[in-house]
């Protein structure tokens, strides 16, 4: 359709299902993510799929939509590639669902979908089906998106419920980034410029791992909660005890900053970028290699192991030789985080 | 695990991803919809699929959330349900997400997915993965949500673009009840008691027309937009004419009145459980009689037909013998209709 968008901030019209939404549709979504299956335009996307199928969704609120290393549609992208990337599977085919604030400037969602784009080509993955609201003013904040995604499971087995007595435990890269990106974002600092969040998509580096026939027993990115929920989450759905050296887990100088600043501890915050995997003790070094050389992850380290001590629960050495739980975060950490 | 729900608002900490939030998802979403897939926990759900298998998402902003013959939760299901029922596609599995306004209240939210269990179990699908986000106060109006759904195709071939010369056009019911609704609602209007939504999951009697071996050629639930919408839609992507009787349209009287108060046409109003298909001329009595006797859609009627006329255009012919155009809907009609 030959049809524009003549305003400059997304109106109530629209969303109304008439002529201006087939406007901002076509003129904006479309021109970024068109594809053959998008472009069919029926009310479901057709898929060819066989076998066992990785299916995620995640809804994206993250404040400010821009922040130093991303932005509202990379992050979009990047979280629902990755939760599919964690069950092994290969991200094939996306939806995406916007919600937007009447008033939202056009210039930006064009922006945001251009990012979008960028990230779709990073993981060879496609948007195949979508959904567009428009909310009258002060009833959203801006923009919120969600992307649900299907995909094809290459490495079967891959559970929070199978970790095994003697797993070595590896971290991908340095931890933190992401939350302590909002943070910075938030309080508007900007002397930590260096700092960016870890916003990315690891499909990439998980290709890596499965073509190089890994056995990883459990996987998965360190979202909300950062490293202290998903240990925590797995000592309990394994029923195992999972320790942990504090001086091994890569933590850069800005976070480290940031957190004696606020009050945060590393291992709380978020992540956008990052995983955390479990795989029997002989091929850590195997992967670790694997994940430095080919995945792009040069901070990558194997930071603990999987006990029969304290089942359920994370201990952590600290760099002084004690040890103490690494407790499943609690209360109101950083909001809106993503 | 044990956690319970404590607090009689959602609170921003139920969105950490630590110890509340697991306490909010165990204690409303899971008690509600749990199931083998679900309760695996795992960061995507693992489904088996073969074959065709069609994909949509919807964002549902309804305002307000409860309204006569439904709620939020109840479309959030039916509208997912619908898309793939109109692929022909065998609704198998959902996913569900959640934006919660901080400050929602516990007990609204048991009741909204409450509703969504109820209106899972009649139309035999499931929620196999989800994600819960809180926002502060006055980020979001209330409660978004969002379903996304996978499903078989059991019908092949349906398409916008498969309507033919000669086609006969279908509608499932009286048109225009969920806009009425709706509008009723927030005009806080008690005189026009009788009037409820549409809003109803569409795949009990799309099953019946599949098990008939009926030849659907294009079917669409009329959702925003209406009736001229879909229309509309149907003309320009199939490039033919299309001509409706107005007469034949089933209207109730409730939904004539409030047009006729509020200066709508009923054919633009919302619909969140009418379809419209198209079908050869030759079975469209006998699609009519399944509808009627096996989907409960005791007022389907033949509407109208497919011709070589005003290609690309839908024309109406009013009861006094005139012809008009039936433009698709344009400006803002009722904003926060689904």
């Amino acid at each position: 359709m030959s049809n524009k968008m003549k305003s400059k901030t997304v109106q109530l019209s629209h969303g109304g299902g008439g002529k201006e939404m087939n406007a901002l549709i076509q003129d904006i979504f479309f021109s970024e993510f068109h594809n053959p299956i998008l472009n069919s335009e029926e009310d479901a996307a057709l898929l060819n799929l066989s076998g066992e199928t990785a299916f995620t969704t995640d809804s994206f609120t993250v404040a400010p939509i821009f922040f130093a290393g991303g932005d509202i549609g990379k992050l979009a992208i990047a979280g629902t590639v990755n939760d599919l990337a964690m069950m092994g599977a290969e991200p094939q085919y996306l939806s995406c669902s916007f919600i937007i604030e009447e008033g939202f400037e056009v210039s930006k969602l064009k922006t945001i979908a251009a990012s979008m784009r960028t990230e779709l080509a990073k993981s060879g993955t496609r948007i195949v089906c979508g959904d567009t609201k428009v909310v009258p003013k002060g009833c959203a904040d801006g923009l919120f998106i969600n992307t649900s995604g299907v995909g094809r499971v290459l490495h079967k087995g891959i559970s929070v419920k199978n970790i095994q007595q003697g797993d070595a435990i590896l971290v991908s890269r340095d931890i933190g980034r992401h939350g302590a990106a909002i943070l910075m974002a938030r309080e508007a600092l900007s002397l930590e410029s260096d700092l960016t969040s870890d916003c990315a998509n690891l499909w990439p580096v998980i290709e890596q791992l499965i073509a190089a026939n890994i056995d990883i027993h459990a996987m998965r990115d360190a979202t909300r909660g950062g490293l202290a929920a998903v240990l925590n989450e797995w000592a309990v759905a394994s029923n195992v005890g999972i320790k942990v050296e504090e001086s091994a887990i890569p933590i850069s100088d800005e976070v480290k900053g940031l957190c004696e600043l606020y009050g945060f501890e590393a291992h709380d915050l978020a992540n956008e970028g990052t995983f955390i995997i479990a795989l029997p003790q002989e091929i850590a070094e195997g992967a670790l290699e694997i994940m430095q050389r080919y995945g792009h992850c040069e901070n990558a380290a194997i930071i603990g192991t999987v006990t029969d001590e304290h089942i359920g629960k994370v201990v952590i050495k600290t760099p002084w030789g004690s040890n103490r739980y690494l407790d499943l975060p609690h209360g109101e950490l950083l909001p809106r985080i993503c």
